[in-house]
């Protein structure tokens, strides 16, 4: 074998050139990287490692030949193409909210739930960024403590929202700053009704609202992380919220474990050794992990962590990650890895 | 009686310029205001109802004559001088944290505990500003339905540390969006050892760590609120985080209630009716409270009231306010206001 050919739908988005980078440095073999885009974005040059390649615009056609087809470009994009790249004979590894509550779509982080990945029907889907960080921090404490519940409330980047986003808060600031008038067209939620500015500010509504007053974000965090740690029985509220960073999302997260045996240094000397997480955990130096020290890293960091004052099961950390990489990009190249790991990728030029 | 006469000890600062704006239409009638403040910013002028006042010098000799004085200059300058202002005869309206803890000082939050006005040797302590925005929306939900516990999470603005922290921050926000070298010299506390940048970040440090790995500030939220609501067994934990906002701090509030007859819409309309409070909570509409529509704004503002997924007891509610006002400037011009309603100041010219 000489390699997997890749495709990349999405490539000149915010997530798709982080999928690249990724893809630079990926632990499989890869002959060829097809990048794929709207009509709009196509003819767009981008650089694999220090090739330059032509996006081309995501067609049926697109998917000849392609062993492993890496989707980010929304979830109607996915739900046309994903089909389509599987009738090919590609594995597709979807960073969409489209199929990840499908039953028969594995959805995976692979320090938590790698086994899921035996068995699917040619779709992967990569778990919303908000829940990936916080299961990747919380599963080597369940495995040994047990996990009762979880109450979330989170301060994520705008980047989350696409290079558009960020493009209008760092607008909006500068506007601010200069004391001129200023727009805002695209936070809390795309498809929304209104729209609030978002630099300097708070805004408590990502994605839109369901009857029950939590938000789509909110739901996905409920519902993903019971579907990835395969217990419906736990218990977890959360209340998302956007805050004027570009890069990395925080998480103050609270916890009641079953086995009240844990203590905060049993929970430290735990993730010290998990997979994929780094502890920055320090009161006395002032060290625990930030939006702007978590940039551009592939990690999940988890620090403050401290007993609850009035639950010997309570447990508060705060866990932070790149919401680009472990919340997306990373994650997604890590499942393609994972599954190569396994032997769970037949490339056609095999077939 | 032809009015007070009020000082306001550190009158050039963010709390004491919203202090003089906040006396301009108070309760109260007013003779004479004195301006204090440190050597170095004495000297200065500043306008209370269209009157230049010089600033002067705080001295042991600044309070004669004074009924009222408002301090809000840092413990020490308050555990210095409040004494001082007693012993001429003033009432001290306290707005650090020098004497919120004394079992002989009152805390007051006005519509909460204004009965406790009623015992005071001289010295009336104004909560910390994450607190009060918090207990003014728990303590009608309290009255209702009991409360038995919070986990509050919040997001609070720079401009608590003050003028210099928010120039450090607009400055640093420049600087990185112009890609240019950015220093930080002030958060997450002053008097910390280590300092970070808040300009697109989020950092979860307020005030210094005590030994358990919790913040000043968030022993602050769970100690005051136990004194304000006189009631030692409400179980509270805070995590308390700093993020690039200028004006208004922000709380994802969860509680859990006694009375399990409580309903979202229940709650929704007792806070209609609660004074000092304004109901913004339609997610219909995408109506609930934000950082930036709270600037300005006297009352604290409540929204994404809902129930708890897995605790018939839970709700969860988002908790905004002005933390220079009501979380500071306003609530102390407002217990001066109380207080002269209630016939507990005897200007000295009466005397």
């Amino acid at each position: 074998m000489n390699g997997y050919s890749v495709a990349v739908v999405g490539a000149t988005g915010a997530v798709g050139t982080k999928i690249i980078k990724m893809l630079e440095n990926a632990a499989f073999p890869i002959k060829e990287v097809r990048l794929l885009s709207s009509k709009r974005s196509a003819g767009k040059k981008l650089v694999f490692k220090d090739t330059e390649i032509e996006v081309q615009e995501t067609t049926e056609d697109s998917f000849s030949g392609i062993d492993i087809a890496l989707f980010s470009a929304g979830g109607d994009i996915s739900k046309k193409f994903a089909p389509e790249a599987v009738k090919h004979g590609a594995i597709v590894i979807d960073n969409t909210s489209a199929y990840r509550m499908d039953p028969e779509v594995p959805l995976v982080v692979p320090e938590v739930n790698p086994e899921a990945l035996e068995k699917h029907s040619g779709i992967i889907a990569n778990p919303n960024c908000s829940t990936i960080q916080m299961v990747a921090a919380l599963h080597p404490i369940r495995k040994a403590f047990g996990l009762d519940r979880v109450i979330v409330s989170t301060y994520q980047a705008v980047s989350g929202a696409g290079n558009s986003a960020l493009k209008e808060m760092y607008d909006q600031a500068q506007q601010m700053m200069d004391d001129k008038p200023y727009e805002a067209n695209i936070l809390p939620a795309g498809g929304d009704k209104k729209h609030f500015p978002i630099a300097f500010n708070a805004l408590p509504q990502i994605d839109v609202f369901d009857e029950k007053g939590y938000t789509k974000e909110e739901w996905k965090m409920t519902n993903e992380t019971k579907k990835i740690m395969g217990d419906d029985a736990i218990k977890l509220s959360a209340t998302c919220v956007r805050i004027p960073v570009a890069y990395g999302h925080s998480e103050s997260v609270y916890i009641e474990v079953k086995d009240t045996t844990a203590s905060v240094e049993k929970i430290r000397d735990i993730l010290r050794k998990a997979p994929g997480v780094t502890l920055e955990d320090d009161p006395s130096e002032q060290m625990y992990p930030t939006a702007l020290t978590a940039e551009n890293k592939k990690d999940v960091f988890v620090g403050r962590i401290r007993k609850d004052l009035d639950d010997e099961a309570g447990y508060h950390m705060w866990i932070v990650s790149d919401n680009l990489l472990k919340g997306a990009a990373w994650n997604t190249v890590q499942i393609a890895e994972k599954m190569h790991e396994l032997n769970l990728i037949q490339p056609l030029s095999n077939k």
